[in-house]
């Protein structure tokens, strides 16, 4: 039999709107990864009567409810007594939990706050479960097929506790002998239709549950398979991202959860390749996602932003000619961009961009959206003219992406590519 | 009598946590505006009995009913059937809507898709909601003291068609003679602690409901009070938003939705000020700031994102004998950056920042968060030790922001300010 679940997220702030509710979406997911199927999520206020009311219809439907919210340690703080109402018990004190507690708070030299002690209560017969991100402890309690779990609304501390005790604590309870099992590879400059028609049969294999993810030009492939253990799944598991490894080749950029600047700047760092960019349009957005990453220093020397064309001008040589002749946006300022910064900066690898964000600035021959890309390695030099869609800020980020998949297809074949994303314009 | 409401977002990929649902939210904000008292938020799967019931519960409380999704094309898009069951009436094809959707069609010179006449239908009895942003169009039933209105699932769609006409729909189906009108104020610079007690007084007016919004160093100061129309509520919010200034001065950025970036841009745009950015630790985030601002051309010249000693010495001029005996992480070598930067690109005004991001390089005389920001105008030159709490994205962001900063209050004044933020360090 399936176990059932339902998310109720308990808080004024949040049913006013004044906070958006990510944690029913996570708290969805993981469930989901359990095995668990999630009927409904729900977000109420924190009146008593209403927080009982609705804990108990879960509870009678046999649904395994999940609260979020309204532990900490005020009077406004109603689901505790909430759930232990719904659950026909009383309301206890833990005091191994209100102990230490007061442990935490002595060591950290601080007053132990009057009215904590309702932080460290919990319905009887409930297991305590530890909150090391925060005061309020947390409980999950069985109640026929169903029961309860209570975590605090801060996002950061309610994943914490998940990860640290009440994932395992849950399998436990439930005697959960198998779960999913989730593994994903992520690839850039393809579009989601052919990606989808390349894939099709890898994603509907009957042997895992295949997904398509789109995070604009970031698409993810993930399959899920019920099994024991890691090793189980990965026997179904494997050969689906081999597959898709094969089908796809350097489209892939990597397994797992790691961002496309992440990647790149690893596959740099290992190549031992310094590189230097030179931006127009995209206004020193390639350079920030390069120094997201920790390390980054390695990598990258420098980036010019040269946004004025005297800019491009003084600072990567570009010819005055050139700007005159081709304007600002052309192939020949974007490969003098691309060889200045890489003949001044002396990096191993450049890249260049120059185009039109708008909503101003385009024209019939050069529509908004219309960028030229440029890179420069080991004396050769490659510019591509793209049409990138979307209004000013997608066409920023998505012509950064591009640059950043530029530096990883070089980093990984050694030299310049042949296409870098889909949204290359046909000569 | 205070009108009530709920919101229900149908869908599967909504509840098994697949799309965070941020409708929800948006929408209780924008129902709390007209007044209504929102008891709660659903998100249900597609089922269409379920819906019915949570429909059919939500009217017979006297609810007025808002849903997200299941309106498409597909047979799995229930929502429209749904309320009609749970209204106690027939769905009916709207025959105008559908003559206006082939129109629609036939202009683009496309195929009227199969099924496609499903989205024009509604329960009798219903007003017709027009959904300029896409194809399935939208209705507003009243039933009792409730009803129901239903909204496609896409957040662009659903606030389009919220402006355009549903909300006008139901000031006049609710006969909505008083709403809520509010302004706000932003301010950068102060920490949360300090303004509450400087702005007691005033949030605490009884003439308005007063908030205070965070979100990270930039904090807003909202008022709101039920009112016919604005000049109304103007009558009570002025003198709030007037005191505000009158209190906080130039720690006031803007009033109303507006960004630190669009008014600084626009502010040295107004002064006809052309800036330069030299950026170590901030990676080119504040240019890419700037330059998310459509016409920020006109102000920004360039940004030298210097990220390795050898790039601030020969791009910027930094003395390698400064390098040697401070680091790059000091007073003189931001001082050179930002004069550097001045001198070679002719700016009125440049700015420069040079820090520890972390989690690496960090020291117990420099620890993470040490950053140098530095700025020069009209000759004189100004340096500021900055001690930003936060790991590495953190530290960027609050110090990107507050060159930002740096650049609004230096052109607002004419002349570089005293203090910049709160977390410059004692010397």
């Amino acid at each position: 039999m399936t176990n059932r679940a339902c998310i109720i997220a308990v808080g004024n702030e949040v049913v006013h709107g004044f906070i958006v509710n990510t944690n029913s979406a996570w708290l969805a997911r993981e469930l989901g990864e359990l095995g668990f199927d999630v009927a409904y999520h729900l977000s109420v206020n924190d009146r008593e009567s209403e927080l009982v009311r609705r804990i108990k219809a879960a509870l009678d439907e046999g649904l395994f409810v999940v609260t979020t919210g309204g532990i900490g340690p005020t009077v406004d703080d109603r689901t505790r007594q909430g759930a232990a109402t719904a659950l026909g018990v009383e309301l206890k004190l833990d005091h191994d939990a209100l102990a230490k507690l007061q442990e935490r708070y002595a060591a950290m030299g601080r007053k132990f706050p009057e009215g904590s002690e309702r932080q460290c209560m919990r319905p009887e017969g409930s297991k305590h479960i530890q909150n090391s991100f925060g005061t309020a402890s947390c409980f999950l309690a069985r109640d026929g097929t169903g029961g309860i779990a209570a975590l605090p609304g801060v996002p950061r501390e309610l994943k914490g506790i998940w990860a640290e005790e009440l994932r395992a604590a849950i399998i436990e309870e439930f005697g959960l002998h198998e779960r999913y099992f989730s593994r994903e590879v992520r690839v850039f400059g393809i579009p989601e239709s052919e990606l989808n028609n390349r894939m099709q049969q890898v994603l509907e294999t009957p042997t895992a549950e295949g997904a398509i993810l789109v995070d604009d030009a970031v698409i993810r492939l993930r399959w899920r398979v019920l099994a024991r253990d890691q090793a189980g799944a990965d026997e179904a598991l494997q050969p689906l991202i081999d597959a898709t490894k094969n089908e796809l080749g350097d489209l892939v950029f990597c397994e797992g959860d790691v961002s496309l600047e992440e990647t790149t700047v690893r596959l740099l760092a290992e190549k031992g390749l310094r590189v230097a960019c030179a931006e127009s349009c995209t206004g020193g957005m390639i350079s920030d996602l390069i120094t997201d990453v920790p390390g980054s220093s390695d990598v990258l020397l420098e980036s010019a932003v040269t946004y004025s064309n005297d800019a491009k001008q003084r600072r990567l040589g570009v010819k005055p000619e050139t700007l005159e002749a081709h304007g600002a946006v052309c192939r020949e300022t974007a490969i003098e961009m691309a060889r200045g910064i890489q003949q001044t900066s002396g990096a191993d690898l450049s890249v260049s961009v120059t185009g039109i964000a708008g909503p101003g600035g385009g024209s019939a021959e050069k529509p908004v959206g219309t960028v030229w890309l440029a890179a420069t390695m080991g004396g050769e030099t490659k510019a591509w003219r793209l049409r990138v869609p979307g209004e000013r800020e997608l066409v920023k980020w998505r012509t950064a992406r591009t640059a950043l998949n530029t530096l990883r297809l070089s980093a990984l074949h050694g030299r310049l590519p042949e296409t870098i994303a889909y949204w290359i314009a046909p000569p």
